[in-house]
């Protein structure tokens, strides 16, 4: 016969060892859109504590509506190698040209992400960073529907070896602590530059190029790359995203 | 080189192909929570063209946040042979009750149901039931930003040999139907009784009993069943849910 | 040399000008729809001063739109003749359909039932109606801001023989009266029944048999008509709704 | 017998067709105003491929609500030659000015335009432009729902040989191409200067002289062009609206 | 010199005198419109401690506006009476019809009312009644701005030997005794019948009609009063809510 | 040094003892106003186990607000005993009438409660009651932020002897068991008969008469006592509310 | 026999009369609050053609609602003056402190200053100034519900030899002038300052020094004039804010 | 028997000689967490006039959530000794960390800060300070209702020979200083710096080391003073804010 206190302290309990064991990680991912999630799937892949943090009840981000809320997306050759690592079929359309259902694409990253080992929070939100001897060494959180409804609760704080902000084109978690620090980054102008027009072609390139440790500790990839360094915008077509996230895991794994 | 243009249009092709041939279906279901995505599940491997509609950007409905945003769920025995023909493994937590991580028992859900061949409709809300000669055969659909917003705008209409009600304790798709063509239901009172208060045991048998062809042409599971019928509500385990999803499959595959 | 005060006098003699004169009417119609706009084109061809009355800044309702925000409208063989008259060009599609831009074919209402001579109010509301001897004889209006946010305002009024209820399904009128005054309408029940679900063909053929005179002094027409006496939902095709406005205005013609 | 199906498949295909052929454009027009329907209208008599792209279900703007919503417009007498154009009759009101029933201005503006051969896209949103080679060559456009919810979901492109920004004294594609380009404009202070106080008789010359291009490949008109180039307020006369947007549209087809 | 802490203690002490003061009262007034006021007038005028309760910051409700925001107000030749007896002079405009400014007649009848002794709490709200032996004695009282806040915040009780309900066509006092004590009021249904639609003629006949005891202590008036007893709206018109007013007055100076 | 890992995990592993402890209750008081802080206080002191769930960040209810922002509040000679259980002086005022610091007496209240054992858990919503063998056996809880925001997230539940709804004059808990089981109370009515207009003396003894057994396994105290069972509204002194809440706890405590 | 239409035509006339009338005056003042109102009084007294354009329903700004929502105010000697003139009578509360009822005050203010000849469009915003050869020349008004619902609706104008901006701390209208016209004040900044903290005593003499030309043609009294020139913010007396009015209309009369 | 008017006037009377009596303070407290309530508890202590001004219904801050809405607080040894003076029992966690309940806490500091004298005035908000000679003086307080609803309602005005900000990270009273008076503070760079990321370790060291004398006659603590000086952010611990307010309190009591 089914109890619901039993019920109740399985859920407690699973979820308390797994917060718990989150609180110390190599790599703390801020945002749960594509970049993050291949990101946290080749951090897993190669043996690193990895998780995401993000304040939506879901994860995937805006990958979900494909273009103009038509739930198709569309991937160039070079991205699709990666598809092809989350074994996602594509369609081909014009030469070089493939399409994928944006459903399909965003629930097979999560679910091979987490295959790989990746630890997901979602309903859980970035206040601030933490610092320790001018470098970034973890996050504050809070949960998602505090920051929501701008309610006046303290947070918690998960330390971590590297941040990596995957929060988009506000590029928040950066925005943070360069307005709470006052520090200079290594950008052109010392501070974040924002995300130039779209220029489909330059922006895909952008996008990895900008891919890199933005300070001590923290790096940047996706659409925050480019906001941070001032890359153009990226049409909807999504490899320039993919290959960030990927490349992001790849410098820090090396380190780690 | 990248250009713009090429993409859109892959975009806008891919999706009014699919679309278009999503306007006749075998069954139209509402609502991407746990049940409706069994249901397409089932309904895809048994060889039928199915279809889910859903509101919101994502797919998975509540289930995402676990217990309290605790994310993790917990499953009874009798549940755990649904997600073992999804794959996903559970964790044994007491006798009889095993735990799962939300995130990942919802992205599996999404990614196998639609690899079984499940089509789904994301970001599109249900206005209205069709009905030829006293029988449901298909569904008045709008986009869920137009229904948010309480715009002004016209909806298009999808042909079903079944419509499935999947759309949780409010039961959206029979409310509507009940209340505009001012029928009775094969319920205890005639009408829509509305879900009891919390009985996990009961609550989860329900779920399944209630899981039928509430008016010609249309099926109702999960949630929304015990909602029509009277039943118990469910404790925060995913057995009956899952259980409900697949009965309806079944029945509805039965008679296609 | 350009005067702004000339420019406000012109603009404030020509509105009252053209405000006073409506004060007395043959038809107030309520809602610049398509539905209002056929019946104003159709009275004013046939002599009699008839004026809309539209609570938002813009003409057409949801017309604009077409279906799901895709501005394009269907119009089936029976309703071609109404666009014929308008002059609107529309395109083959299928045998017995024919498409139209929406967007052209709002504007062409428009501006052809205007030349004929309608008046059109928008940025009014109607708040009541007003009555003598148990009989319409008149609204009772306010701006449209007033009415949004729900300022105390006291409003004005307009006499006329008839009122034509154009407001689509929620029969803001119709219900407007029925609700204060306790009176019995010469529907099926006694009240205001409220429409059925969609039912493409039947819903045409109601829209225009339920196209009546629903309590003495006020018609309704369009969807307001299949509302008031139950008629089924029409598709996204127009032909019933024009052919409704047409037989409106016929019919007041021939007691004017 | 009508089918809800083939009825849905006419706007569907419809509409397609329409916005897959607009992809390539002569020139993209933001805002359907009064200055970029004139515009439009003369591009398309010209033989030009033009569309307008307007966030909102109608089209039209501020014109249909007259003078503080006395729906009456007044004309000088260098404006009434392009409503002569349009075959707009106007009341002389006194000497070198006339009135116009506001509602009529509107529809017979869009009747006219779209008689000409203008396409255009109500309920599209432009959230940013293209960029080639320094040159603006296109629009990134999105639902206007999905702008206004502020929803997540990625856009589409739509090319152009150039870009009319007509969107009124925000002058919202010149201030998005400026912030995200850190660009210098041909302006007395290389940026956006704002619109100065109202001066009728100023105010209408200056929108015409400033009817220029602003960037290479994008021009602008109306109030958004005494809103870049810092030009008096217009009364609320429409002579220099007008003459804006065919000023604007007889140097593009000059140059295309 | 100037001392702010004097300045506070004078505006704590003088408004504190001011509500003790009043917290015993022969007729408690709820609403500060038209007809509250007169009867405020006539009462004080009668030697009787009066005092109104509004949850507005300013006094006067819907007069201000006049008639759809244009501040003008029409009496007809009955009412002019109670004007005169304020001292404000109208225009002639027709036969039996006069016109005075709406701002000029509502700060007069504010003034003059004050200055025959009525006392005026605005900023305040009526939340309740209280009751003794099956008699209104008094009002539950609470500040606006806690009501308007929904905040969880006690009332205090003021007591009275009767109390007005002068709160317009919602009637809330009345509602509130109704729907709180269950009782039969003694009108033609036994409840609140609900004002009928516009009929200016008998709707200024009603309001005067309809102004009585609704219950062992408790009168209503004005628009409230054809609210409680079915009586027809009146029309922009001020003859009936004047004369109601004073008839309310006249008929609690009898019985005190 | 600190470590903020540390103190993280303090606060989570104190809490998770904490709410795992209080799956299993005598008595679940549902709100924390002080009808329920009273009753937590004298079932602690009896030695049952008890807790309070209160959907907001703090304790205390309305009591915080004194009268109409007043923070003072009265109490008449018989409440003073339970406020001198708790050691809170009082000023006498008059005859049989003491008042006191309404911030004092709230913190003080909860002071002692604690001090007494019992648990507090703000910031948590009852959406539902648990039902066993016809008789409360327990609420359904989430987050009042997930309820605040009407989130998608499931909640937890807890067991307990006795559930107490002390939440005010909407007796939250009793409203939701009776729409939800259908059944019929032990009132004049046998549904919810709601609070009648304030009668200060007469309300202050109905409040402890109808404190009682609503429904097998559920009492109801304070102002939902004299809500379920019709009485009158209390004035703004609080004997009453205490005493309610002894008597509710002395109930209980007889029958665990 | 009342007639709606007659009714109805009776406020149109009068208000149209009203509002041309008002289209150039002598002085167009923007606030209704207490120190444009005392400017409005002492302008037309002086025989000036002066009128006040308010954006809400209501006249008289914050002063209703006294301190604190303790309606009543307090008054120094010299101050008191005014309120001689107006009639006014107070009550002595400490030597050289005065009290007045806040209503009767606000009611007796516009009373008497539209006995005087003043003219009071309330409901009216003013959205930008008028300018001619480097000089203000009027207001570019709408109405105030348009202003509030941010509609897209063309404004009027009125033409002015003086404006006086009576707006309050925001000093809308200078804000308006110095942010589109570009200019240099005769501040000690050459922009607006803005109050400084309260100073009772500094900041009653700096209201009046403060009230002077602002720009040719425009004219800052009461909070504004302390806003503009960085004057301290005044306590809750109000001798500052007539006495300022009174300066202000005596150097405009001086100059008309 | 129990007489609402005289239970009313019990707590107007209580209340205003509270107010009346709270005019002129020694120390004047902005914000009732948890520094402000350890500051005003120890001048309690040192038998000095201290008041709390609150803008919520409830007193306490953010403390009572403990760290996400988990109600636990850590505590290290340094802040454990201001526990001990309020009586708080903590529960020992690791070596150097404590916790405690966060609604003991709260409750008790609140309890023996006013058992100490200290007074609170909840529901009330501070505008602005007051200014005399150079030197902070007091403030201008209004209800918190009024703030929050944006009421034009003027304030009342507390004298005070030192004010505390103890407002948390937005320093509120600070900020409204320097915008306002265009003050240099005396820190790093003479303006309010913000609070720097979180650095558990440092960020306790600042909040002591910060509090102090920011401009003459005002103080600083809590977080309030890292935000001014630019110090770290403290972690979910609470010793800092503790100490701060002990500080704070001590120096002024020297000084007074």
């Amino acid at each position: 016969m089914l109890d619901e206190v039993t019920i109740s302290k399985g859920i407690i309990n699973a979820y308390f060892k797994k917060i718990t064991n989150a609180l110390e990680l190599d790599v703390a991912i801020v945002g749960g859109g594509p970049s993050g999630l291949v990101a946290g799937y080749y951090l897993s892949k190669g043996g690193k504590k990895a998780a995401i943090f993000e304040k939506n009840l879901y994860i995937g981000g805006g990958i979900w509506g494909g273009g103009m809320m038509l739930n198709e997306i569309v991937i160039q050759e070079e991205g699709k190698t990666v598809l092809d690592d989350f074994g996602i079929k594509t369609e081909s359309y014009e030469s070089g040209y493939h399409t994928a259902d944006a459903v399909y694409v965003t629930s097979t990253l999560i679910h091979k992400a987490m295959g790989a080992g990746l630890k997901i929070f979602n309903l859980i939100a970035v206040e601030d960073v933490a610092i320790k001897d001018e470098r970034v060494n973890g996050l504050v959180i809070n949960w998602g529907a505090v920051n929501k409804l701008d309610w006046e609760v303290d947070p918690l704080t998960v330390k971590s070896r590297f941040v990596l902000d995957a929060t988009g084109h506000l590029a928040n978690v950066t925005e943070t602590l360069v307005r709470k620090m006052g520090i200079t980054l290594n950008t052109a102008t010392g501070g974040i530059i924002g995300e130039r027009p779209m220029d489909a072609e330059k922006g895909e390139l952008h996008a990895v190029e900008n891919t890199r440790e933005v300070y001590p500790g923290m790096y940047v990839c996706g659409m925050a790359a480019n906001a941070v360094y001032g890359g153009y915008r990226m049409g909807p077509v999504f490899g320039g995203m993919l290959l960030s996230g990927k490349k992001a895991a790849e410098e820090m794994i090396s380190r780690l």
